[in-house]
């Protein structure tokens, strides 16, 4: 997560619509499933080669095409010449390195978001591009990865829970998009927990190893909200305004999500002033700390130096040093000293800095 | 209230409209309470099942229906069919991790706010969810927990007090609302005396305590206009769009909860700017006290250090030092000693370092 | 002005339109003043009782009716049934907690807007509350004390001074409005001189006590800025809708006050810009004041420590130190020492640390 | 500059439309030239009183009537009363603490600016208020002082330079309105060569003067912000709205004034982050070379405590003390001393404290 | 980059329109290219006067005149003559400080943008200003410099890559500010490698050149994020306003450049929250490592001073010592010694200060 850009600039100059995959390879073999529906029927496949799936766009029931792997173009530019969809389209779907936005087109929608998800071993979040297309009767979607998010509505398919088997495409790509915001609500979870220890980690034992804990959340932060925000916009375009392939029953759902998107921003922006609070904390608990540290040192310090001061007195060599003789100067030196040291720690006290 | 988030996660793959209770169980039994009630006539009763609800949305008198406790999803989703109510709406009555939000439906207005009390034994803010469902002649009131702050408004029904018998439902609904807005008041005064403590305390005895009590403070502030400020845009539109169950004679009282909201974010951002304040003068309190130590001290510490390696030299165990046999060299000494003591004292008063 | 608020809660729960006075009692006896006036007819009587001034509301002529004090609940109540007004609006004019605001009626505007006033002895800025009823040949206005802001209206209705007895109601309300506006600038002008007197204190001698004043403007100004922006916000309505009760000749006016009012708020806000350029400019200045105090006394000690070692060396009391007992062992160290301290010197200054 | 405000609050309670000079008197004589010309004629004239100007009203050239001073109130009042200026008008006129504006009425513009222009000898800006009447074919323009700010543009009046004598009074108003947007860019070029200046200073050698320096900056910067920032709105409005006064040819210039403006702001927004980066860089460079000299002058200290305390413990006087009399003990000692010493400059060293 | 502005002063007070050229020369001689084009012919031609190209603009085919170079005026004057252009489109080409705008005419629309590109050597940003002039069948480019962001355009004309012959001058103006924006993405690049080494050095060996770097990284981004800002408006007009001289087929193209643009932007401020967070634990860890440094020292000085002070008693030469001269005296003050500071040692990390 160090680096927030993947070379986008390798293509820098390439003609416009020039399809170009940008990004990790995430996965060896591109995966390709279709899976058609309608009230009554239901069928799911995977394909060996794109080509097969050309005679499904003209079917009267839904047609969900998931394509998982990105870097082959050759497969993205078919599907995306079998379906009419615009070069730059294409383009946007194969640069990973997308800001989540909606483009309206007369024959479909085109949507892209960010997936998150949280890796526990390696202790970041992960992010993978995807990107939908919503046409009259079918939805096309391309992840870089092939992931369990959407398993959930594929179960639901298959079951016929619910009432996805009984709306059109654009159910399920709201499905689909809901699907992706709840999986924010377990990213955010995680953070919650991380910030919960963190608070604990400050009022207990705050080390130098806080301050870094507190500067990866912060970053983290940052990286989350510039996946989200963008997202607001989308889904907000998507509810408000009336377009033609959304149907007027799905505008409610889509306010659901709508709803849950603020939701997730609303709680990274709580989140960002909890964790400048904390660094606040941390700061001055530290400096706290240091400070109590040094005064009671310097303290110490500071009995001892007049004391010293007054036994070198009695070091001196001189010859003509009456006190040196008397019989009970040694006795009234010490007291002198235990009355100087006793004297200095009331005053200390007194002034409330002991 | 370290955690921001109820585990909404546990819901994330469910299917949309699925109703599950999100959220803490805060009393033993659910409690449904009915009230109908017109200008001349006045009934309240408690129901055992939520069956026997179903006959009075047709009557002519405003109907009442307030359930305390929301971990029986069987009872809300029955209410809901009764009075046919979206699922997604009764998804989000069961979800108290919501946002403060308004939805305008065909029949009915759905709202959903924050209900806020202070605890006074745990020193902090209680926050419950409260949904309201607004309808021609009915309004159904969903709390997590059975409150008194809805008291005051079944008396002035039962007694007739005020104009809220001689309205409808829209009028019960503005009450209610007016009610919880009240409340948060009540909660401001609290933290406006935390504050003045605080303010005390900065001003007298700054402590390390002092850090945790504005920190606390800070979160409590973050918290509270997460709560608030959403409520401001649901009431704001309540007020200023014609809404078809709106009256026009009760916009005029909509606009007064509306100047009390604003009045209540306005005080929640003043807070927060004296908070900031706050920490800033607490900063330099302490920076300046560990200064006011540290100078003292070492100025101490300062003078000793010649006059002890004076002390020193004369220590020394050279046969040839002639000093040593002079008479007059022990007085002397001291006198010199002195000397260089009330010098440095006079140096360092004068530039006002002490 | 520690507490920001003037216990509203005791109002929670009550029934709205309920009349209670929220606030101080700032003066003991309620005086009510009517001012009745037309281009050739001026007529100003004190009242005993609110009843006598029921017959001028028809009168062809402006009539003003003024009232100090808000103690009297049920005074205003009269007045205001026999003017027609809103219960909602008589509360607001008693509960002196209000943000500035404006509502417009079918029969009137109400006005409320915050007195400001310095107080020289406290030091500190008093606020009040002030309400005003504009109806179509009358203006109500209700103060908390009994100021002399507006005697200088007074003064020019008597005398006939400008165009304010040849116009209706609604400049006589502008001439009230603007009369508060100019207050706030003889505020400002209190707050100019502190805050030249604290850049003096600044740049010569800041003390502990200077960061307590700069804590106590800041509030002042987070507190002023309260009390005035939303008046911006009153003044523009009022100036650029066209309401029924302001005729087109006062617009020009009513935008004078405008720009009077956005000026003040530039004030404000580039005093908490300077205010907290201050901030910076104390805290740098005390932590390198500091800096230079701890700097030089750490120089003479750690000059010093290097030559008492030295010292103690030869204080050492072993039988066989040949050093002991040559002639010129004593100049000689004396040299060296005094060697050590130049060269110290000369490295700290090539340095720069002195 | 250290005020903010020149005294506003005198003129607090005063009839509105009051004409009174509020500021300074900066010169001692008004000073008052009347300019006409058209494409084929030109006069320029000096008027000793204001009354022989009343004629050029009804001209079919541009009139451009200038006025130096604004202490002379008559003067001002009798033009205003021959070109039907509307009192308000002339009150801001003579006010000069105004905020940039415009105003429109049925016959004229006005516009207030602020001309600024750099003190070189006291290093400061200095402010002077610019008011200018657009009428149809006539402007008027008052200043507060004899600037040659405007020399320019006569100067192309008299040389028929460019397309000025070709066009209305409205292309006039914008000529001047240029010249004194083109003066500011001389302003921030002053500013721009001090902060080169400070920059250098910071890298190089920072004292408390610098932060002075910077304290300055930023308070020129607000108040140059205050000044401008309104302007952008005022021009805005010129240029975008379809006023009857200002021709449609004329728009193109204004867009390129406005564009001017636009620049300008950027700039001082600009320059205010970077002087913020500067007090950042000014404290961390500071504490850093504080922090370099307490470590170096500890860590001696820190080598000779040990030390001395071996001496000490050599310089104590017991009879039993074995190592005294052995012949090799005294260069023992001092190899012992050396080597704690030389291991703990390796340990630092070595702990990268050194 | 030190400096921000080119001493625009020096046109202060010119006639508006009057051209001269604001800004370095970057080259010695001005380059003028024509490339002519359709979908089946292509023509490229330098020319060594202006005047050769009057006769292009009245072809079929779009013209694309290109000059490298703005300091002769007299050429960009000629060539502003054949096409009618408006005096103060030239002015601003000329002066090249201008912030990047679109202005609309009748025949024509003129851009103008900023050039970014990253200068490896010197590791800093070099900016050009760049206008274009788009016609209905001509495109007018003027650069400051020579440079090879546009060779990738002419390729792809001279090989009839893509869609570009095939267009009209429209989509020749999209490919050349495509180009630009796809520049951004270099520089954004260098800089985040930039950020990454940063970061690195951040984390293993902070010293005082980070802060220089950190510093030099903040400017550069006020410094982009003022160049790329206004684009951002610039585009969006261009794509959402239908204006004549764009076809509606090159939208979905400037919608693309738009989504870059702002994708920029985005990286941008991401890039600024980043810096400021790196400052941010920059101070931190200097601080904590300075802590350390004083901690473990002034332990070392505390634990011996209270040492050094016991051996100092019993250097003391008071006859009556009684301890001189018991036998064990000596061996028992060692293990006093070694005792306390052991006892120091112990406490000191049971408080966790060591």
């Amino acid at each position: 997560m160090l680096s927030l850009m993947k070379k986008p600039a390798k293509k820098a100059g390439l003609s416009p619509g020039t399809l170009i995959h940008v990004g990790e390879k995430k996965i060896d073999q591109i995966r390709i499933r279709i899976t058609e529906y309608n009230d009554s029927f239901f069928e799911e496949r995977e394909l060996a080669v794109i080509e097969e799936c050309c005679e499904c766009k003209d079917a009267s029931s839904v047609t969900w095409i998931n394509i998982d792997g990105l870097h082959e173009v050759s497969i993205i530019e078919k599907l995306g010449n079998q379906f009419n969809i615009h070069p730059l389209v294409l383009e946007d779907i194969l640069h990973t390195e997308q800001r989540p936005k909606m483009e309206v087109f007369d024959d479909y929608l085109f949507i892209i978001s960010k997936m998150l998800s949280y890796d526990d071993e390696r202790k970041t979040i992960n992010t993978e591009q995807f990107s939908l297309i919503l046409g009259p009767n079918y939805v096309l979607t391309f992840q870089e990865n092939t992931g369990d998010v959407f398993d959930i509505i594929r179960e639901r398919l298959r079951k016929q829970k619910g009432r996805i088997r009984k709306e059109g495409a654009d159910y399920l790509a709201y499905a689909l998009i809901d699907a992706i915001v709840d999986n924010y609500f377990i990213v955010l979870e995680k953070i919650d927990e991380k910030m919960e220890m963190l608070e604990e980690q400050l009022t207990e034992n705050p080390n130098s190893e806080t301050m870094q804990t507190i500067h990866h959340l912060k970053r983290e932060l940052i990286f989350l909200r510039k996946s989200v925000w963008p997202l607001r916009e989308v889904i907000g375009i998507l509810e408000r305004e009336e377009l033609r392939l959304i149907q007027a029953k799905t505008t409610v759902f889509l306010r659901d999500v709508y709803d849950h998107t603020i939701q997730v921003i609303d709680t990274i922006e709580t989140f960002r002033d909890m964790v400048s609070g904390m660094l606040d904390l941390y700061l001055t608990t530290v400096s706290n700390r240091m400070n109590e540290v040094m005064k009671v040192l310097t303290i110490i310090a500071t009995i001892f130096i007049p004391l010293t001061f007054i036994a070198g007195i009695y070091g001196m060599n001189f010859e003509f040093m009456p006190e040196i003789k008397w019989h009970w100067s040694y006795p009234v030196v010490w007291i002198i000293m235990i009355a100087i040291g006793v004297l200095m720690l009331i005053y200390f006290r007194k002034k409330k800095w002991l």
